[in-house]
């Protein structure tokens, strides 16, 4: 993979001696910022440096190779030990799988939909193993307990704890949902770098203990450059494997393109979202079809396809907030589980969905080595390929390098996180966190 | 029906006079409270009463039989009209059907487990008819921009609206769970009282426009009485038609037993909950089995199964919130499903599931004319049948009996919403709300 070479800048913050280093790396890890006054300065380059950890001390991500740990704690009714091919109803049944699922604010909506038999199908036994953090515990024996009253049968293990390396232990598929809210007067800088930190130390620990073929999805924000720092800190699990979550801004853009063309939402087909999950995305209408058309021949006011369209799937989160006074928890649920059943059953004949993956090799000539949403097709086995059979234009072209260009210059400001070299954060102006996400 | 006359007690308020009466039926009913203070008297019968109407208003339900009003509002993509006749996909689907859903605190959980499939199966198609109040309003459209991001094959219709009249128009099924819940220093029987008004609003409404056969499951709590005051309001509509939720607590006496004989939830079968949804509840161990074989030969400690095992049950909500921080959303949404699902399907041979119908004709000896919970059989299409070979000893018959009685003092209280003359409040001592519902 070819990983452009980042030079130091003449702006950066003097870097710690080896010795400071050491030392450091036995204590928590800092952040160091550096502020420039120049008011230019400011409007070409994000003017602060995160670095909280020095390149030379994970150019190669250090790779965990301590035995991990005794299991997690299992839960209550699931404590129970259970011979599954001993009893005759389910014998016939799938193998189990080990699915972990991290969030920051334990909630039980995810572990419960994935715990229903309605993604993996009703043959496929599940043992869900949950991370919380210490001062979370206790809500997460809350939802050890909420699913035991729910009597999920295919539910067989839960098991609870807060050392990734426990939790993540044989994982087949990671559903990491966790990431800090971004506080007040907080930076997309301060967000990449104190999120990117728990991703790091989650794509260490899956590395070390995990499924040699686990499937990593990233909710928490920002999930594209968070996948990235996970995948990066995982490099014995193939890079293919980790996804960032694109699939509810999709689902928002098959509606209002629906709606705009006064058909039900199942006729809209081929949608691509395009690279970053933030405002820079791009909501492909070029390439998705409406019963089978074009939609350009189908939805005649290509202004409001241009303009409007692309702002309506970005600021639905925020329109949402609005309303409703909380965030689109529900509807983002259900894409989670949208986009890992796409991974896990064949995908419909001339048909695609959008995940955020990362692009080694990709026909489309985006910039290799980032996590960039694009279009996939599956065999229901997991794993997926790129579609190759896609159009471009000026629009799409244009949009598509303002959102590679936001997510080289995230990387760039996560070089300390991803083993290369110093972190130079020249983030694009403007704040491209989508609303109601942050 | 046997209706026993309830004679005004000397205890009772004095009540408005005709002429006050009709002045009141214009303007918004008020509630009367009327404190004795001997405390010896307190103890025998909570020395409150209420009565928001009076008797000779309702002894006669007021069926409204106004035309019904325009149709809530459809909402966004779903106001797209859309023949499923006429596709190739859909034209194999049952007929839609209706399902209408009422809350206080608008919430996108019942309304996306409906929408998904899971419980009518993936060739029903669903509208959903969600009714919420003025205050409310802007959530509930929250819940249906949701809903329409979330992309459910069979969810064809969303209409919002908050006249009862017009959102249960036509409904097949009509899921109640709004309910206030109770505030600082408000009694039972205040509670009885404000959320009775509610239901018997809610129950005129269905007589009036729903489905002749809609079957319908009360969540809100006091949900015995409520979904009692609510039948009683609808005379037109079948009364076995009414349910109360006593799911949730069936759901958390099968996963105790389980972990008590140490052997998996589905292990557990047979298990009634009888009585109210209330701290009086019966978990019947002598009728429920594990592996085939009656609870009593597989858990010798009968001690643990007479003390320990009812309070569990009953007090779980309560452990929960204190974990958890909330009330058990996550597992009484799977439990209404599960309870529609068990209405729906025909239920496994030998088994049965616990529901709040009415006691009319019943083969246990228990009380005529309540909503109490009993084991119900169902072929599937969404009527039941009491099981009838259940046993009794002097233990069951005597919890049986203290729940029973529980049930006939709150539908005393609660007459005057029910057309039974004047309310006389003599509940029980004690406080008998399942904590973490209040």
């Amino acid at each position: 993979m070819a990983v452009a070479e980042l030079k130091p800048s003449n702006t950066m913050t003097h870097l710690h001696s080896s010795s400071q280093l050491s030392l450091l790396s036995k204590r928590r890890l800092i952040t160091h910022h550096v502020s420039i006054s120049s008011r230019t300065l400011r409007k070409t380059l994000s003017a602060r440096i995160s670095c909280s950890i020095a390149p030379n001390e994970v150019r190669v991500p250090n790779v965990q190779t301590q035995e991990p740990k005794s299991k997690p704690e299992c839960y209550g009714v699931f404590c129970l030990t259970y011979d599954l091919k001993a009893e005759q109803e389910t014998r016939s049944w799938k193998k189990l799988i080990n699915i972990a699922v991290s969030d920051h604010e334990i909630r039980p909506k995810e572990p419960k939909v994935l715990a229903s038999g309605e993604v993996f199908g009703p043959d496929q036994p599940i043992a869900l193993k949950l991370l919380g953090s210490e001062r979370s515990f206790q809500a997460l024996e809350g939802v050890a307990m909420e699913l035991e009253d729910s009597l999920f049968p295919l539910l067989r293990e839960v098991s609870i704890g807060v050392d990734p390396y426990e939790v993540f232990q044989d994982a087949d598929w990671a559903l990491l949902i966790g990431a800090k809210p971004r506080g007040p007067g907080m930076e997309r800088a301060d967000l990449l770098d104190i999120n990117g930190q728990i991703y790091a130390a989650q794509g260490k620990a899956l590395n070390a203990v995990a499924s040699r073929n686990v499937k990593v999805v990233v909710v928490g924000n920002p999930c594209n450059t968070n996948a990235l720092i996970c995948l990066k800190n995982a490099p014995n699990i193939p890079a293919k494997n980790f996804h960032a979550l694109t699939r509810l801004d999709e689902n928002r853009a098959k509606c209002q393109l629906a709606l705009k063309a006064g058909v039900f939402y199942d006729k809209v087909s081929n949608m691509t979202i395009w690279g970053n999950h933030s405002t820079t995305q791009v909501p492909d209408f070029l390439n998705a079809r409406i019963n089978s058309l074009p939609v350009k021949e189908v939805i005649k006011d290509h202004k409001w396809l241009e303009n409007e369209f692309t702002e309506m799937v970005q600021k639905r989160g925020g329109v949402l907030i609005k309303k409703w006074g909380r965030s689109s928890a529900a509807s983002t649920a259900v894409s989670i589980v949208d986009a890992i059943r796409s991974l896990v059953t064949p995908t419909p004949e001339g048909d695609w969905f959008s995940s955020g993956v990362y692009t080694n090799g990709n026909p489309y000539g985006i910039a290799e080595d980032i996590v960039f949403s694009m279009p996939c097709r599956s065999n229901g086995d997991g794993d997926y390929e790129l579609v190759k059979d896609v159009i471009f234009d000026d629009y799409l072209r244009q949009r598509i390098a303002k959102t590679e260009a936001e997510l080289l210059a995230e990387k760039r400001c996560v070089a300390h996180l991803t083993g290369e070299g110093i972190a130079f954060c020249d983030l694009p102006g403007g704040d491209t966190m989508l609303p109601g996400e942050m």
